[in-house]
């Protein structure tokens, strides 16, 4: 029976034609897929799985657990809570398509994760306006520029900023459905806006599901570095959806999401509450912080 | 401000500078998983994962999309319907890891999805009984022996067959709680096995969910080609499990979970109502097939 077939050579190469063989079948079978970029978009990830897997040598009873656990993602997603997202969110994937999505042009401000707590129907503020509402933490003075990548400012470019409370809480995790910590504004004939929010906090995203036990498994904090949201928008420009990131403070180098950008790191000024605020605002007796913030935005995409 | 950084040649590259770097990020951040075969498959997943969302240049619309689909496969998935299974199985996920799982060794039989309708306690039946218990199809003889790697019998190996009816369902699918077309006996002293069982017929995985949508948008067929099931256990011996089809038969090109192999693919044999049974059998004038399968184990793994 010692066939050349039974060598142990022959077998590995006749292993390895098996295992592409099947990667090729399945190749094969999305070639009736009529939307062109779909059949892309499934020849790739077919490509990868089947890779993953081969490089792996994943057992079957990994694979088992694999589907125990995609199912348990699923099982704990409802309307209010997107396992899904977090799961996309932990690996990295949701950051790398906000990556591939902004294409680096000229010092455009980077982007980052968009998150789940933004929402529409953000009041108006003047500049030097008020986002709090009411929401609990330090008032920060937060001002800045929006220009174009020469340097030209933008004006009535739209700026909307986010953010948490001191507990780490968004308005949209309150129970009485109020708005607060949210609101937008126009930058003004120069370019320029400046408003007051709070110095932000870290918070964690939620991490009682499965994808919380992978954090754990892999020993990670579910912990987000402090941040503010911004989306800015403007005609003829590329829409910018970032965080700016509190230097020096915690996680800003184990975000559970891989927000960080080193470019989107800035320096939130403690003041104590001696220091004249910039617009004359009476803090009573309060510390803030102050930041600045300089945005640039890439031209639209052609 | 035209300073190198702006040249599109260095544009590209400070593009994919920030695309590896954030891959390079998250694979440090599995570091610190204790087990160190889940680290293994954590970095292997994040780097194909982000390789896919690379190279398609994946766009936040089509993440979304994805996102959705997930939970849609979520929602639809509960006790008796496992979406996540089948959509592992429409992108060959399974099969590649059963081929993995079952390297080849000298010409051991090919293994192939297990599939969902094994159950624990089928009934035993002797040598020549019959498994059918009553489901629905033409009579098939199925006769074959055990051998291992260098052709010897290997008495008293457990063959399990199941498979489904003529309409193409199994006996778990019933209402009534039946054992029906399945059941065990054991390779005689010379490796041999013979039983009745039913010719199979084609019939499609449950395709009403995301994953029938899947196959729809990509003009794929949900059927299955017609098989019977085999799970052949023996002492010291690498357990097979496998599925025969039937040559000539419909969608042996095409099986929506990828499951033929060349070498699974036997003979049939239709047989008139005028042709004697082997084992003397009345079967009341009705036609008949036999098939033969001999099957190879291979040695457990050391």
């Amino acid at each position: 029976m010692s066939t050349e077939k039974d060598s142990p050579g022959d077998e590995d190469q006749l292993q390895a034609q098996r295992e592409r063989e099947l990667t090729d079948r399945v190749l094969a079978s999305w070639a009736g897929t009529s939307d062109e970029r779909l059949a892309q978009i499934l020849n790739s990830l077919t490509e990868h799985l089947h890779a993953f897997v081969r490089e792996v040598r994943l057992t079957e009873v990994e694979w088992t657990r694999g589907i125990e656990f995609l199912r348990a993602v699923g099982d704990v997603t409802d309307d209010k809570r997107q396992e899904f997202i977090l799961l996309s969110d932990v690996f990295g994937v949701s950051m790398q398509t906000v990556t591939v999505a902004n294409l680096a042009v000229g010092d455009a401000t980077e982007a980052t994760v968009f998150g789940p707590f933004f929402v529409d129907d953000s009041p108006r503020i003047e500049h030097g306006g008020d986002l709090s509402a009411g929401a609990s933490g330090q008032p920060c003075w937060i001002e800045g520029t929006v220009t174009d990548t020469v340097g030209a400012p933008v004006p009535g470019a739209r700026i909307e900023v986010w953010e948490a409370d001191d507990d780490g809480f968004y308005d949209v995790q309150y129970d009485d459905g109020r708005l607060a910590a949210r609101g937008h504004l126009f930058a003004d004939e120069d370019g320029r806006y400046r408003l007051w929010g709070l110095t932000p906090t870290p918070y964690p995203i939620p991490h009682d599901g499965p994808v919380g036990a992978l954090l754990e498994a892999s020993g990670r904090s579910p912990m987000r570095p402090a941040h503010l949201h911004f989306m800015v928008t403007a005609a003829g420009k590329r829409s910018l959806i970032t965080h700016i990131f509190v230097r020096g403070g915690e996680f800003t180098d184990s975000d559970a999401v891989f927000g960080v950008k080193d470019s989107l790191i800035t320096d939130f000024v403690e003041q104590t509450h001696q220091l004249p605020t910039p617009d004359g605002r009476d803090l009573a007796g309060r510390s803030w912080s102050r930041v600045r913030f300089d945005i640039v935005l890439a031209d639209d995409a052609p």
